[in-house]
């Protein structure tokens, strides 16, 4: 099935927002087994958006479109379909009925340009919208669908879960595409590609190598008749991945760093705690993005100042004699955060943020350093891109060590 | 002058990245008085590539191509409007040398399927690209202009700023549109809309209201032969806005809140410290996403159990009497950030981040405070969106808050 997106709205043509709802309709076609072949960004203009539709639906099988369903003047998606497919709208008692009752039990009137949001065409059939006052719209003709959803994410989302996808799973005969990809970290790309190179020739999975913020991820793509068995042609490579990979596979899919540490921490009962200066609070931050981070997190410093450092129990000699960006003080930052917060585990940033360099040392020199009661574990590089991608980039590789770490420890 | 933009990859229809240069390039065009009619996303397919690139440069005086122009076989929109334009392409004797000399330059072998950077075709011209290996194209024919430029932003963006846009801006004879946002905390959507109501009248510049993460933004758009002349069109009911909003307007246009409170603490020498626990240190990391805050802020702590809040001096017949989650606990926190840090001002926040509730109180639910050495100013809340919102609904909470201390405080 050859699918298209068009996503409406002048809005997105000026720059003012940014459309994350082809990405996520893109991103859910291909285990349906629906071949997307081109995306269109349309002004809230009537005659280009029914020119745009037309063109779409004599080119291929299914379109999808976001935005314009609501009942504003700007809003033309519905009266765009009509003129592509030569209809005439009517209002749908139903969906009026539906639309009155939805006002009604909010206690609002019911504002009269809202029938707007009523209408339908004779190829038209209306999709439920819970979640706003915009019903969608299911269009058939000539063998062919057009799918009108809400712009809102949140209503587009649930319609489409709910409404549009199941409905279409049901239409479709192709291959569907199954993805997996194994996360990785302490290994380079590199060297990771070359671990892996007999498998880089599958054809069936595909396997793919990428660096990201996170560290290297090893992608696997399975075309198969079923979802099912897409997984099975997965399975047994993504198990040589693994075997081969080891201990440097942290996650898969939506896994995250701070999500998997969390959850080693919690199996081994251990507690941790944070200093940091550069990456100024984002390392605790980021620890406390989990759900239920409090069962193991105990708190963190934000020792901006060689004062507070030392106020904290920062060693003044290691400093003076080091410097407060030096790996001896990492070390004892470490030590200090878990001694001074009664925690099993301490890690601990200390860098240069930038733009400017710090006691001669230059922006994006970081040294990061874990304790856990005995020697501690640190590392320390120097990679400068600016002064929120110096934050993040040691806010992951503080996540590895602490990884490491808790590895280390068994 | 009608334009339209072309994002090229398979990587896009997959969803697998998300566009960001149709965004970057849509919101320069008004500037230049160039009306962007669609956006068009494309996979790496000669034909479908070459027909969306046809169908474009008939319809529009301008077609922006991004992506594409990498040296693997993948990369096809060199071929693309080759054959959209029916020319032959050749290899360009200097841009060859060029990217050869690029090569040696960093001790590289040149890899000859590089060559194909160095394709031109009668219509087009290289445009430089000192970022990268792919030279971009600018192409004349039938009185209509086509430029394609690399997909990675950061070549993107400086082939945009360095070369394409004073191009353009030379050839547009079109009314140009200037925007310029203040920014506000303090007032609401509604009463702020009603304030300056009689101003929503206005046709050039037109008046916008809209609620933004971080506070109100009132938005002026005006269209004038220059740029000069739209900004003196803004200037006197930007004035006058300014007027009605008073103190509420805290920046323009890029300004962060964090950035103007970091304005605030320099001017009047001032320092800060922070306690935080439900935001988990994101107070203190945006806080420090402002280069040179060492100068003012002292350091913060992220306090994530009563035990850590204790420990730093919050009063233990406060926790008890009112639990973790309360006004009386917020003062206190803030009052002990200040004197653990030694800083001129605290300010802290406590609450529930979800999405189990804590203390019995629900998640969504927020204390923060600030403390100046006098009363502490405080405010407090319910509103759950899931975790991460909380946080960062939170922090600007909090950012308002320490705003409105400082003017107080005068």
């Amino acid at each position: 099935m050859k699918a298209e997106i068009i996503s409406v709205g002048t809005e997105i043509l000026l720059g003012e927002i940014l459309d994350t709802n082809s990405r996520y309709l893109a991103a859910r076609l291909p285990p349906l087994g629906i071949d997307l072949y081109y995306i269109s960004k349309v002004g809230d203009n009537l005659n280009r958006l029914a020119g745009t539709i037309g063109r779409a639906h004599e080119r291929s099988d299914l379109v999808l479109i976001t935005g314009g369903l609501g009942p504003t003047e700007d809003d033309l998606t519905r009266e765009a379909i009509a003129l592509a497919l030569d209809e005439e709208m009517f209002v749908d008692a139903d969906t009026e009925q539906r639309l009155r009752a939805f006002f009604a039990a909010r206690g609002f009137p019911f504002p009269e340009r809202n029938v707007k949001q009523a209408m339908l065409i004779p190829s038209a059939q209306a999709i439920p919208n819970p979640r706003g006052t915009a019903p969608g719209w299911w269009v058939e003709k000539d063998g062919r669908i057009i799918v009108a959803m809400p712009g809102p994410p949140a209503e587009l989302e649930r319609m489409w879960e709910v409404e549009v996808a199941p409905r279409l799973a049901g239409l479709t005969t192709g291959d569907v595409i199954v993805s997996r990809t194994l996360k990785t970290v302490g290994i380079g790309e590199g060297q990771l590609d070359e671990m892996v190179s007999p498998l880089l020739k599958s054809e069936n999975p595909t396997v793919g190598v990428y660096a990201k913020q996170d560290g290297v991820h090893l992608r696997l793509t399975a075309k198969a008749a079923t979802r099912e068995a897409a997984q099975g042609v997965i399975g047994p490579v993504e198990e040589e991945l693994r075997r081969i990979a080891g201990d440097a596979v942290w996650g898969a899919d939506d896994d995250t760093l701070e999500g998997a540490i969390g959850a080693m921490l919690k199996e081994r009962n251990l507690t941790l705690a944070t200093m940091e200066s550069c990456t100024g609070g984002l390392l605790a931050s980021t620890i406390t993005d989990v759900p239920g981070s409090s069962i193991y997190f105990k708190g963190g410093y934000v020792a901006y100042t060689a004062e507070m450092k030392m106020g904290l129990g920062v060693s003044a000699e290691l400093i003076e004699m080091h410097g407060t960006v030096s790996d001896e003080v990492a070390a004892d930052m470490a030590r200090a955060a878990r001694a001074n917060a009664g925690a099993d585990l301490g890690v601990a940033v200390t860098g240069v943020a930038g733009p400017d360099e710090l006691e001669g040392k230059p922006p994006g020199r970081v040294h990061i350093a874990v304790d856990g009661g005995g020697p501690a574990q640190s590392v320390s590089y120097t990679y400068y891109q600016g002064r929120a991608a110096t934050k993040r980039r040691a806010v992951t590789t503080a996540l590895a060590l602490l990884r490491r770490a808790l590895l280390a420890r068994g």
